[in-house]
Order: structure tokens, then sequence, then C-alpha cells
């Protein structure tokens, strides 16, 4: 016999009862209906992927929130050598799998891998969990799960029109209000070299962000702390203090942007909020170039999304990589994608209180149990009410009547049937109310028409 | 930029593409649909779970296969000592966590730590996959799904009654002939009590079940061999060699088993049978002595299911353990359960050709693209397929008309939209039948007749 143990499970996990699983698969099933009628196709990955797969693609830094498994077997005989000093070097003697950080990257191992099979362009969507070795804090979790939607092989700007029409479909059918913030790494780039600072983009886009928080001044000197020569910094200047509409900053960016990549951005851009203007969406977009989120992976577009009336971080995001399969070897695949974060949109539903009122995890009716003959008549009873798809149950045993209906009353199921010796021999069901403890006595076929809708 | 890696999946583990995951689901959702009908909600676990959970549960081959995560950051520090030379007592100063090996003890864990916040019975099911650090081969894998439903609480032998209603359905809608084979390990005991080597039931049960392969001589002599005296393996003769109807065989069982524990084993038997009979269920039901799976683990009845038609392992399996919750402190929680072994019915289904025609991942008509002003008709006619609840996609570039088509073909699309000028200035849509080639030309709501069924 094992010792008794604590019961917990690791800092930064949930377990998800029956109420959350509802909820969650209410987002998940929208998510993938609107993902199928786009014409994406489901795939799944294995939870661990090779660490020659996974490390390299995040970054230092994403590199340590790796969650490595320790190789099987005697792991200290096949390190082949006594383990390095260093932690991070001695986990890869002794580790070769981690689990996957993401669902981009092991996307893009898939396309390689399985390119031979895949017709393309090759639209896919996947919903699954990924782990992060992260500090664990509120709303930050070690597992969650990501819903992305991709299309590799085209670079046709349809791809992100089509996107942006999923998001804005996706929060109709979720009753959220959000905003759809757009850019482009190419228009940052463009920025970047307009004022003769290329290499700079990413201080530039870092600075830009700061401008509602720190003001202009203070912008300007942290632009000069990085480097950024005066006569640079002064060029940026339109682009800092540009406001109006729209077409008002499309214009101010035309007279800055000279490069090939920036006006190749701009058209980007512009070709985008016409077809959005084209198609009568019912989200708002925004151009926003302080948007730069994942910076050193996006080529053209980015895009994230924002709920108007929850103060919470971005609940989907996403852009077009042009590179991606070209780490594991295979060029020339521009693909763009956007993942949507289930645990936020959970909260900023829980917040709103969106969740529909049949997002519940519950038994229609409960068949009382007064044992022995009437026991076999309610389980044929409930044999026919779930042929016709009801959700019903039998308390397993026959216990006093009131711990059956504390039973019932506890898990809120709205009916309990009661078949005594009287229904028995009369052939029907009482069927009893839970709400206003109104009884009525049925046959079979009235009875499954009240519970069946 | 990092080096170029030749992408590949851990062994044992697999991707699932658009076909497979189609499939997949409509096993997850038929054995969802019926656990739901029956009453059960759904729970969800960390794949991740403290090692100190997890070890000693399976046995000390259980505890090998235990994928262990590597803690994160110095693990070598934080090891406290030095790095015992011993592998297994090693792993343990190094990872605090391990990758679920199964959702059964998740389970006991999950139902000890919120047991303030359920309600008993608590009847869930759960789908997730488990982790084993298994030696490959055909059919095994390190990664695989289980989905398992239990009641947790409840003695009553209703609840084993309706594990095997749940068997008969989902095998119905699956359309797979089964034969659930049932054992009580009181009767096992009580046989082992009966010919006073309670010690031995094991040992018994291994030997009865080589019966049919290896004769009743070599298992008396391997009886033998295990210590089994001369007037145990007399007494057993009986056991071994009975035949007959499911009651000549339970006439057997009451002329030898004589102790308490054996006599309930017999009673419990008995129950599920009448109560199998009543309920005119479709599936075989056996009464098998031999079954003896999980046997330190099973308290009461035991289940194993077979398909009839294919030479393949067990594909559903479970039983009752009275003492589960024990391990985390929680005592008196008697609870029953069965497992669907997804990958395995996944093979069955495949080899008898059992899929539905319609467990595709298909879009339902392809858009071609001509560009321009047809092309953002072609979109605004696709939004209205899409509201109706049509899968539909548009090819996302102007390109040649012979690439365009070989996409639809390849994926298998069944029907091809074509807007030019002509539709586009008439308001209608060309749609070809990519099976006949048949075109017909429509308005938006003939064209939505025909794609919506």
């Amino acid at each position: 016999m094992a010792t008794v143990t604590k019961p917990s499970i690791p800092k930064g996990t949930r377990d998800f009862g029956a109420q959350e699983m509802v909820r969650r698969n209410y987002i998940f099933d929208t998510v993938r209906s609107v993902f199928k009628r786009y014409g994406f196709q489901p795939i799944e990955t294995p939870a661990m992927e090779n660490l020659s797969t996974l490390l390299g693609k995040y970054g230092d830094e994403g590199d340590k929130l790796l969650f490595k498994i320790l190789n099987s077997g005697d792991f200290i005989s096949s390190a082949g050598a006594p383990l390095h000093a260093n932690a991070d070097k001695a986990a890869l003697q002794i580790c070769e799998k981690g689990l996957r950080y993401d669902l981009t990257v092991p996307f893009a191992r898939f396309v390689v891998q399985h390119q031979g099979e895949l017709t393309f362009p090759f639209k896919r969507y996947q919903i699954q969990p990924v782990w992060r070795a992260d500090r664990p804090q509120k709303g930050r979790y070690r597992e969650f799960y990501q819903c992305d939607v991709d299309v590799v092989g085209s670079d046709s700007l349809i791809n992100e029109v089509e996107l942006i029409q999923i998001v804005d479909e996706v929060y109709q059918k979720l009753n959220i209000n959000v905003t759809l913030k757009l850019n482009n790494r190419k228009v940052l780039a463009g920025i970047a070299e307009a004022i003769g600072a290329a290499d700079a983009v990413v201080d530039i886009t870092v600075a830009i962000d700061k401008l509602d928080k720190i003001g202009l001044d203070n912008v300007n000197a942290e632009l000069e702390s990085k480097g950024l020569s005066a006569n640079a910094i002064a060029k940026l200047q339109p682009i800092l203090q540009m406001t109006g509409t729209r077409q008002q900053k499309f214009d101010v960016l035309k007279q800055t942007l000279t490069s090939e990549t920036g006006k190749k951005g701009i058209e980007e851009l512009e070709t985008l909020f016409a077809y959005i203007d084209a198609l009568d969406l019912k989200l708002n977009v925004e151009l926003d170039l302080t948007l730069a989120r994942g910076l050193n992976y996006y080529t053209g577009a980015i895009f994230e999304v924002k709920a108007n009336d929850v103060e919470i971080g971005s609940i989907t995001g996403g852009g077009r990589y042009d590179n991606l399969t070209g780490i594991f070897g295979l060029d020339n695949m521009s693909g763009v994608g956007i993942s949507f974060g289930a645990d936020r949109i959970y909260d900023v539903m829980t917040q709103l209180n969106l969740f529909p009122d049949d997002a519940v995890a519950r038994t229609k009716v409960m068949f009382a149990n007064f044992g022995g003959a009437d026991e076999l008549y309610s389980l044929k009873a409930l044999a026919q009410l779930r042929k016709a798809g009801v959700s019903a149950e039998i308390f397993p045993d026959a216990a006093k009547m009131k711990k059956q209906m504390s039973y019932a009353d506890k898990k809120g199921i709205p009916f309990v049937a009661l078949c005594g010796e009287t229904e028995r021999e009369a052939g029907t069901i009482t069927i009893k109310n839970m709400l206003n403890g109104e009884q009525q006595t049925l046959s079979l076929a009235d009875a499954l028409n009240l519970l069946a809708n």
C-alpha cells in the first residue's frame, strides 16, 4: 500500500470541472465551426516534439521556458559523458524531447514532414494545449489551449482578408465586441529605413508603443539613448505625431516612406482595408503602427484583437511569416495565421456574462430509485428516453427519498421521474418539475415530448 | 538563423492529418454522446501531474514507464545533493512532475482534491491523451487517447449495468459486433479460498487463462511448479473442466465456492446477468473466469470487450475498485469504470470499413478566383453560403484555371463555383459538379439550396 499523498497539481496547471468544460467547449466549438466553414481542415500533432525541432525557435528566453522530458531508462549512462555543470547544457545531455511551446513550430514541422501528402495552399486549424514554464500568475498558466488557423503556400492577401472575416464571425457568434488592430512589418521596416536606421526597427517600434504612456519628449529621449542620431529622430517626428483619420495617417506614411519595402507595406495595408470596407464587417479595424508582436517572426501583416468592453490583453493575434518552414529546409512557403487564446476569451465571457444559459452540463431527468421491479421499470423507461436523446440517469440506490431529491437538487437536474407500483402497473411516469414542485403523471410518449426539448 | 533541422517526431508518437482527425472525432463524438445521455459529466485534468501523485500506482514497471519532466531552471543546484548513480533515484532528484499514465489515477486525485465541490455519486467522463514510455510497436503508441467513464461513491450494481448498457450503445452506434466478457474478482478470490490457496489468486487465474493454449495437463503442471499442493490442484479440477451453459457454470461455482467472498461474487454476477437478460441488450455477454485484467486493482466486477470480427486485443475494459481514492486519503469511496481504447477502435473500424462516407473533412464548394471585381463578387457570395453553414473556400490567387481545378480535385471538393463577368452582372453563380462535370447557372438562393444539404 502506498503512503497517503495529499493531492495537488503542479503550479500553473488546472483541473476543469463539468461547468468549465461545457463553457470551454462552447468556445472551442464556435471557433471550430467557423474554421470549418472557411475550408480549414483539422490536424493534431504530438504533445512531445524532439528538442531539435523546438530549440532556437523562440529565442533564448523561449528555450528556457520549454518543458524538457527526461530520457527514459538509464539517462545517466546514455548521457555519454559526465553531466555539464551548466544546467542548460546538462539538460541537453539527458533530454531529447520537450513539450510543444506553441502550435506554429509543430505546424511548420508538420508541413515539411508531410509535404508530399498535402495539397497547397494548405489550410489547417489546430486546437491543442501548449506548455510553457513561465512564472504562473493571474491569467497566465503553464498549460493552456491555443486555437490556431493558418494558410501556408500562398502569399495572396485574400488569406489575410479571410482571417479577418474569421475573427469577425467568431466574435459575433461569441457576442464579444472587438477591435482588430492591423499593422505591417514592411511598414515598420520602411520607417526605419526612411530615417536611416534600418537596424533599429525593434527600438523604434517599442518607442512608438510607449507614446501614450510616457509622452513625446520621453520617447525621443529613449530613442537617443538607444543610439539613434538626432537626424533620424527628427525624421521620425511626423510618424510619432501623426493623428487623424486612417486616410490622413496613410498620407503621412506615403510622404515619409520611400523604400521599396515601405511602399509595399503601405500597398498591402491599403489593399486589406479596401477589402474590409467592401465586405461590411461588423468588427472595428484600426491601423496601429505600434503593433509589433512577434516582430522577428512576421514579415507582412500583423494582427491583434482586443475586447472593447474588458481590460485584458489581446485575445487573438497573428500575422504573415514568409520563412517559417525554411528552418526545416522547405523554402518559399509563405504563410499567414492567427491564434485564438481560449483562456482569455473564457475570462472575457465570464466577466461579461456572455455564456448562454444552456451551456451547462446537466442531466435533464433523474429517475428516483424504488428498487426491485420499480427499478427495472425505470431502467426500461430510461432506455427509451436516452434513445430519444434525453440525458437521463437513475439514482443508483433505493435510498431515502430525501437523499435522492437532494442529489437531483445539487446537480441542478430540472426533472425527477417517479415510477412506483402505480406507475408501473398503469405504464405511466410521474414527472416532478424541480423548479416549481409540480407533478404530473404521463404516458411514456408524453413524458418523452416534455423532456426531449 | 537556426541551422536546418530534418523534421521528425519522437518514436511512438503520431501526427494526425485531416482524414484521421475526422474519423477519430467520429469515435470521440459517438462515445461522448452516449456518456452524456447516461448523465456523465466531462472533466479534464492537466497533462502534467506531480510525480508524488503518479509513482507507486502502477507497479515498479509502471513507474519506469512514466515520462518525467525535468525541473525548470538550474535543476542541478536544486537537486540539493550530487546526483545518485542509480538513474531511477537520480530522476527523482531532478524531476517533480510527470505526464499522466492513465486517466484513473488523475481522476482519483481529482475526486479527493475537489471532494467538497462534488455531488456524490459522482459520474464523470474524461477523454484525453495519456503517455507511456513503452517500447513502440504496431498498434502501441507512446501517446494515445483514453475515453474513461466512471462512477465513484456508489456500490450499487446498477452502475455496472449502466456501464454495460453504455458499451452496448457505443458499439451499436459504431456498428461493431462485440462480446463483453464478465468476471468478478470476488469469485476468483473465492476459488483460491475454496482450494486452500487464498494467496495464489494471480497464479490460479493466469493458469486458467492458459487452458485453451496449453491444455489441462500443462496447466496442472504449472500450478504445481507455482507451489500449489496436490490437494489444491485436485480441488480446482471442477472449475478447470467446467463447460456448458452459463447456468451450468454457475452450478459448478456454487458447489465449489463456500467462502463469504466467493458467494458474494457469485451473487453479484448473477444479479448482473439478470439485469442484462431483462434489458434486452444487443451485445453478447459471456462469463469468463480467465478474465483477470488489473487484478490487483479491481475488487468486484471485471469487464473486457472484444470485437467479434477482427483479431485484436480488447477494445474496452474496466471494473470495480473499492479503494482507489484511499491512496489519496479518502476512504470508503467505491467506484466502477470502463475505458474505451480509441486507437484500437479506430483500427477495427478501418479494417471493417465502418466509417460513414461523410466522415471526411471536405470543403463543399471552392470558388474559382478570376481576380478583381469577380473576386469581390465571389467573396460576398461566399459570405452568404458560409452564413448558411456551407463549408466554402476561394482559391487565393487568380491562377490558371487548370491549377485551381487541380487543387479542388486533389482536395476532393465536390463543387466548384465560377463567378466571372457574366455571373457578376446577372447576379448568378455557375456551379460545376466535379463528379460528373455538369455545370448549371443558378441564382444565389438556388445555389444555396443545392449546396446546403
